[in-house]
C-alpha cells in the first residue's frame, strides 16, 4: 500500500520517497530493477526516490506529510524507531488499521500512536483502497479523518487526484474503528461465500446469509463508532459500506472466512496461509476489537460469534453449532 | 419469488395457496407433477394447494394473507383484477418491487396499489431474498414495513420462521423505496464487474471502483429514502444495504449491467437477456425512477449517470466517456 500511495502522489505533482522496512529489502530491490512490485503485480510510479530501512532518518528529512502503512503488528515498533526523526511539521497519515495491546488493553492505532507523535499531526486514511488498484491508478473514493478538519482537507487535496478522490471528515474516531472492524466482518463475508453449496439452493451460493452479514456488520459499525464518539453517518461512507464491500470481494480475510466456511478449521487455514506468507489482520483484530468493545459486547453479536468461531476453533462449513452461531448473529442480533 | 415464500409460510403452519398468472401455467404443470420449479431449481414446499389463473377468486376465497410477488410491469393489471376477490380483512404483502408510469407521473408501487385496496390493508416486502435461497429454506433477514407499525409486526410474525427472518418497520415508503432503486443500483455494480480488466491492475477486476459505486448507491438510497418521506435507517438496513448487496451479487440487473461494462451496447444486452425470457426490471425502473425524483435530480448523480447510459445506449467497457461518466458519480458525485 505505502508503494501504491506514490501513484496518486506523483500524479499530483509530488516529491515522493518510499522507504521500506527491514523486513522490505528485496521488494526494494525488485522496484529499483524497474520490475513489478511482486504483491500488486504493478510498477512503481516514475520518479520515486526509494529508501532502505536503515535510511529511515533520510527518507523524513524534510518531509511534509508521511503515510504509514506498515502492517498492523509492526506499526508501533516502526514509528518508536521514526519518531525521533519526523520533522516537527510533518502530518502523519496512517493507512494502518486495527488494534494494538497495550497495558490498559486494546486500544485503536491512532491511539497508540498518539503516545508516540504529537495529536496535530495525525491523520487516518480510510475507504476502498485495494494496493494494485491504487498503484494503477483506477478509480477510487477514499477518506481522510482527523480531529481537525482544516488537516484533514489539507492532507484530502495533496493526495488527491481526478481518479484517487479523497473526502475529508473530521471524524477521525469513526473512520478509523470501520476502518479496523472491516477487516473482521470481511471474515464473516467469507465465510457466507464458502459454505457448501450442494445440498440446498439449487447449488447457488449463500447469498441471502452473505448480505444478512453485510447488513449485521453495517449495524456493528454503527455500534462502534457511536462506542468511539464517532460521527454517526461515518458508518454509512467509504470507511463504512465501502471498505466493507471492497474488503469481502477479495483480500486475506475474505480468502481466510472462505477457507473456513468451505470447512477447514480456522487454526488450519491461517496456518496455510501464514505459510504462503500471507497474515490475516482480522483475525488478531477480532480478539482485540472483543476486548476494545468490553461490556458492550451484547450490541456486537457478529463480533462475538466470530471471537468465539476462533476461540473454539470452529468451522461453520463443517460444524452445525458454528453455523448457527454465525446464522443467529446475522439474522437474530443474538 | 410467490412459490419461494410457501417454504417459510409451511413451515410455520400455514395453509398456503400458490396462484399463478396466464403466463404461469406450464410453471404449475411442473409444481403439480412435484418437479422442481424451473426458475429456481427447488421443489414447491408440500401441501400448497395450487391454483390456475382462472382460478383467483378461488384462490382468494377468505385469505387471511395476500402476497403479491407479480413483476413490477404486471402488478397493476393482475391487482385489477384480484382486488373484487380480496377478502375485506385480507393484508396485502407486496413483494413486487419498483415504479408504475402513471398520468400524473411514475409512483411507486404501493401507491399505485392504495388507489385499488384500501389502505389500511398495505405492508411492503424487502430484503434481501432469492427465490432459489428462500424456497431451500436458506438462512436471511427480510423487513415488512406499513404505516401501521401493528400491522407489519404482524405479518413479519405470521411470515417468520427461525431461518427466514422477518423485521417490522413502521416506514412503509423507505422499505419500498429502496427495494425500487436497489434494482437500478445493481447495474452499476455490475458494470464496474465488467469493466475490461486486462489494461491495468495487474488483471484483476474494478473492486475499488465497484466498492465506490456501492458508497454512491448507499448515499442515493438515503436521498431517496429522505424525499419519500421515510426513516432515516432504512437505508442502512436490510431493505438497503442488505437488498443492494445480494442483489449486486447476482441477479439479471447485476447481469445486464456486467455486459454493458465489458462493452455491449445497453439495447443489444436487453435484447439478448429478453430473448432468454429475462427480463431487466431495473432498466424501465431507471428512468421511471428519474421522473420520480423530478427536479431533486442533482442530488442522485448515479441514477441520472445510468439513466444518460441507457438514453445514449454507451457503454462503460467500451466508451471512455460512458465510463467517465459513471466514475464522475461514483467518485465526485456529480
Amino acid at each position: 500500500m505505502g508503494s501504491a500511495f506514490a501513484t496518486p502522489l506523483r500524479a499530483g505533482g509530488h516529491d515522493v520517497r518510499v522507504w521500506g522496512t527491514w523486513l522490505d529489502g528485496a521488494i526494494l530491490e525488485t522496484l529499483r530493477r524497474g520490475e513489478p512490485h511482486p504483491g500488486t503485480g504493478v510498477r512503481l510510479a516514475e520518479g520515486c526516490a526509494l529508501h532502505d530501512a536503515e535510511d529511515l532518518p533520510a527518507a523524513l528529512d524534510g518531509a511534509e506529510v508521511v503515510l504509514v502503512a506498515i502492517s498492523s503488528g509492526g506499526v508501533t515498533a516502526v514509528l518508536d524507531r521514526a519518531a525521533p526523526h519526523l520533522p516537527p511539521d510533518a502530518v502523519l497519515g496512517l493507512a494502518t488499521k486495527g488494534f494494538v495491546d497495550t497495558d490498559d488493553g486494546p486500544v485503536l492505532i491512532p491511539d497508540a500512536v498518539r503516545a508516540r507523535v504529537a495529536e496535530t499531526r495525525l491523520a487516518v486514511i480510510g475507504g476502498p483502497c485495494k494496493a494494485n488498484e491504487v498503484a494503477a491508478a483506477r478509480p477510487t473514493l477514499a477518506v481522510v479523518g482527523a480531529l481537525d478538519l482544516a488537516r484533514a482537507e489539507g492532507l484530502a487535496e495533496a493526495m488527491g487526484t481526478p481518479v484517487y478522490r479523497v473526502e475529508a471528515s473530521a471524524d477521525e474516531a469513526g473512520v478509523e474503528v470501520c476502518a479496523a472492524l472491516k477487516n473482521v466482518y470481511a471474515i464473516a463475508l467469507g465465510i457466507a461465500d464458502g459454505l457448501p453449496t450442494d445440498d440446498s439452493g439449487g447449488g447457488e451460493p449463500w447469498h441471502d446469509l452473505r448480505a444478512a452479514l453485510f447488513t449485521r456488520a453495517v449495524r456493528e459499525l454503527g455500534e462502534a463508532t457511536a462506542l468511539a464518539g464517532g460521527d454517526p453517518a461515518t458508518p454509512y461512507g467509504p470507511a463504512g459500506v465501502g471498505d466493507l464491500e471492497v474488503t469481502g470481494l477479495s483480500g486475506r480475510n475474505k480468502v481466510f472466512g472462505t477457507r473456513v466456511g468451505a470447512g477447514e478449521r480456522p487454526s488450519v487455514a491461517l496456518d496455510a496461509m501464514a505459510a504462503q506468507g500471507r497474515l490475516v489482520e482480522g483475525v488478531p483484530a477480532a480478539r482485540l476489537a472483543r476486548g476494545w468493545v468490553g461490556p458492550a459486547l451484547d450490541r456486537f453479536p457478529l463480533l462475538a460469534a466470530l471471537g468465539d468461531l476462533l476461540d473454539t476453533d470452529g468451522s461453520p462449513g463443517a460444524d452445525a453449532d458454528a453455523r448457527q452461531r454465525i446464522v443467529d448473529a446475522a439474522l437474530h442480533g443474538r
